[in-house]
């Protein structure tokens, strides 16, 4: 269907999809038609899809493009930081002059350029960013007035080369519709508009839940299975060894076991609650990292907090499991064992739940990455230990 | 610190800090502090604020507010609802104006009303919504246009008592600024802008993490310890619950264990992987409905690729338990029973992660809500039926 369209509806197709569908789209093109398709989008859009082409191909299509020079330069940035997800669509102001004169200068841009238009920036000779006046202001204030006058000074911006996360708080902490972007030498390259950020949050949020349970952080219900096979494996196989470490545990205590039987219905139980308080805690420190409100500083208070509640919630489940082992298997040795051993994982969780992210972060590595999986093998192998440990003392000194 | 300042900064602080905060804070205050502050916030801040307070001290404030009809109709909504979120500082302008007549009009509006406004909205004599027209029209035309012939006519809206996430994904689809909010009668009530999605869409991101794992959906670092501790041990005694279940299920062939021990080390092993790939079929599915990119005709489509990864997977993970089943233990039928357990149970993992989503959604219950729970629980029960029941075969026809 795509051969069939017009470049410009082709653009428009290739704007729309899903960026790992529009991969597969593009490598079904030829040159000839991509430099067609490429023509019609706007600068950031052309290096997007360009990013996806061989290298030979895409130098070719760049030879014949109009907006060469403006293209190469967004395709320099990485994809995932402001200068990847900026365009380059802004109009600037002199501060001399008047709101009138600029209104002037305004009336003769073509509509296709100034949609995404909110906000005017102001340069100096050297481009420059010295300040900026929402498109609102030429609207509502007097044709006299100088720009310089009605311009914001304080104009918040992002470096192009920022992590679009960094971006994204941005938008979340100050309301604004767009910001611009500068380079190092605090020249304007471009600006990133809310909606952009829109789609960064999500996939950010995206990533981070499917991080935490061993997915790649990309897979959507569309990845077709032979992507999605390998990848899901890699992480089961991960989790498979941490299982075996946690079967190891429970090997080393098989004798216990052939004693005393009912101790294998109390395993998962005490395993699984705490495994289940570890990814409570760990879920809530993982958003917090993600929406930039958990620093070093809190990683105390997070833990204290955390530890409490571990405490809190360990006493009154322990308490249950401990009365629940003890009429269950009519042993009261059962429970008090059941119910200490699950105090403790509870503790354990806890830390495992704060622990986990805070040390990953300090390697710098993503805190979400399969920490869910790290988490459950400290619970897995803590509440085997305390629990068959404490069965294995009781045995040892006669109380069973 | 809150007493000290003068009305508008107080107002200010008050629109920044967290709800849950903002709860604590007003509790704080005295009916006539609150009067003052609330008479320096725009209506829907206003109406946010209000909604916290208890009823009497509500009249009370609204009493004395020039605003309060205004901010009577905002506290109408349910908070989780468009006309929740939305505020009423919008500018109408009629059809027959011109340009320059609307440029005119606009002169006069004070600064603090036009800061959000990116749309100026067009609506006939009964304040039914006709037509939009964006602010850098009036800045880009020429001003002998009439607005009827320059406005926008197929304007997207949403309705008042739409949800809000249905709010978002509008934002999310169509890349708009602000977003304008109708009645039932199709009068123009208010507008929803890009930043109050960008709050909810992060906030509805959390909330789906958190429901997942069984917490409150509005937990935070900061939340007080005394108010998460209830919430976590009611879903934490829920869990329990299915942990007891699975355990008894151990319980039933607790006669199958006393003749063959190393059944005990396999168990978690068995369940945990299920498990594991459970919660990545479930985090897959569960996002896509968040992001409105799941329908009822996809679940067909999702079960099929999620029990094709669930075979796969399986046959592979399968075979390692197998094999190292057989060398650990020396026993091939362990080997044997392990490995087709750990198959069975993640095709049961496949099918739980796609159909409790989709089974809580037709009961109009929140997918996420403690879904992992759920799924967890189905790899539990049928892991150790699948391996503990195997076994108990095995050892009736004599294999060991």
């Amino acid at each position: 269907m795509l051969h069939q369209l017009p470049p410009h509806r082709a653009a428009e197709v290739l704007s729309e999809v899903e960026p790992d569908q529009r991969k597969h789209l593009v490598a079904e093109l030829s040159t000839s038609q991509l430099s067609e398709v490429v023509k019609q989008m706007p600068h950031d859009q052309a290096a997007d899809l360009l990013a996806d082409v061989p290298d030979a191909q895409r130098a070719e299509i760049l030879a014949g493009l109009p907006g060469r020079s403006q293209v190469t330069e967004l395709l320099r940035y990485p994809e995932d930081s402001a200068g990847g997800i900026m365009s380059d669509r802004f109009i600037t102001l002199d501060a001399d002059q008047t709101v009138g004169a600029a209104l002037q200068k305004l009336h003769g841009i073509a509509d296709s350029e100034t949609t995404s238009i909110t906000y005017l920036y102001v340069t100096d000779a050297d481009k420059r960013l010295v300040g900026v006046v929402p498109l609102r202001e030429l609207v509502f204030r007097r044709p006299d007035r100088r720009i310089r006058d009605i311009m914001l000074r304080d104009v918040k911006h992002v470096w192009a080369d920022d992590d679009q996360e960094t971006t994204g708080r941005m938008f979340d902490h100050y309301h604004y519709l767009a910001v611009p972007v500068l380079d190092r030498d605090r020249k304007l390259v471009g600006i990133v508009s809310a909606n952009q950020v829109i789609d960064v949050l999500q996939s950010e949020a995206t990533e981070d839940m499917q991080l935490m349970v061993g997915l790649s952080g990309e897979e959507r219900a569309r990845t077709p299975w032979k992507v999605s096979f390998p990848k899901r494996l890699q992480w089961l196989c991960i989790n498979l060894i941490t299982a075996f470490i946690a079967g190891g545990v429970v090997g080393m205590f098989e004798s216990t076991i052939a004693k005393w039987t009912a101790l294998a219905i109390f395993l998962p139980i005490v395993a699984g609650q705490g495994g289940n308080a570890g990814i409570q805690t760990l879920t809530v420190i993982i958003r917090e990292m993600a929406l930039g409100e958990m620093n070093k500083g809190d990683s105390w208070r997070a833990l204290g907090k955390e530890g409490l509640l571990g405490l809190l919630n360990g006493l009154a489940i322990g308490l249950i499991v401990g009365v629940v082992g003890w009429f269950w298997k009519h042993s009261i040795t059962l429970g008090v064992i059941a119910g200490i051993a699950m105090l403790l994982n509870m503790l354990a969780a806890a830390l495992a739940g704060v622990l986990v992210p805070f040390t990953l972060r300090a390697f710098r590595i993503d805190p979400a990455l399969a920490s869910g999986i790290l988490v459950t093998t400290v619970t897995d192998v803590a509440g085997f230990l305390f629990f068959l440990g404490l069965a294995a003392l009781a045995i040892m000194v006669g109380w069973r």
